[in-house]
């Protein structure tokens, strides 16, 4: 490992770290900004590949905007594969309480990292599950 | 980002490390050294503001001193502001069971450390939460 | 702290978290490798203590390869104690899945780790426990 690498490694950790924030404070505006205009992303187990920062922001907000939702990543594993360009897997898991179910998950995401002019964007994300437990309200 | 604040950023990780285990291996001397003399805390559903290192402690002590807890800090967001002042954001999850209940918490923190002379300290630290999950022992 | 111990303390948070991942994927060849051929390790509330890589791969893929299993490490506190070797403590959580059970627990890893030719390896690990939750299928 080069020591260069060291900023660019904890620049993406803290992307990450904005895109678990913004999405569970729904802070929309912000949350947008963490994707690359052209990011392309898919969140299993929901077959839908989303294509574009605007597409993907609206199909968050749509999904967890009235839920509460804890999702936090772990063990990040980041490589800096270019100048701009960067690869990451992160363990996670996520709590998504509405008024009638509560969903515990935990899996992996794969993603692909650009930096663009402003800071380090998520270009691609993918994420698998290992475990997903839902308990519907009346079993609570 | 400086490459310079990087082990700045290492030590305020590991200083909310300590805060962390001390707490859940209820190591009270250890864990009075994590707060600047000064500090001020907050700990949200919690309306006290705690002031001063010996409150603190004492405060965290006796509230969790006979029961099982487990704290953890997830994907910190750290800025270093001037040569002896940083600032952190940090997701958590905490676990806290007694003889009756069993408390599962999720939420951030805000935080503001200072370099004292012989390392980094919390001198203010506030919680707020994103949901709380209490259950009383006779729904285990 | 030297600066120069950033890049070791990176490779061997990446070292942790293969660990962590090649567990709970069942890459079972990728986890041998996270391991000193003299390692030795063990995991509270078992009381065998494994000696040696091969005997450590074997019982981690006898215990879990046929459980769903999410293992995640959490603040770590890592100090690099000599040009080869290193020492670290790890809270942790685990989530083990089985026909008729499903364990939660959560703890603290203490370890060893020695940088061989080619990269760190752990050479010593040692688990204990905060707390183990059990639940038979009858209860879930």
């Amino acid at each position: 490992m080069i020591a260069d690498q060291l900023p660019e490694i904890e620049a993406i950790r803290k992307l990450k770290a904005r895109y678990f924030r913004c999405m569970d404070q729904k802070r929309w505006d912000e949350l947008a900004e963490v994707f690359a205009h052209d990011a392309v992303c898919q969140w299993d187990p929901q077959p839908d590949v989303l294509h574009g920062r605007e597409a993907i922001t609206a199909y968050i907000r749509a999904g967890i905007e009235k839920l509460v939702t804890v999702h936090h990543g772990h063990m990040p594993e980041i490589e800096i594969t270019g100048p701009r360009t960067a690869h990451g897997i992160w363990a996670m898991s996520d709590l998504v309480v509405g008024e009638d179910f509560h969903l515990e998950g935990f899996g992996h995401y794969e993603e692909d990292y650009v930096k663009e002019g402003d800071g380090w964007r998520i270009r691609r994300l993918r994420l698998t599950r290992l475990r997903v437990d839902v308990r519907k309200k009346s079993e609570l």
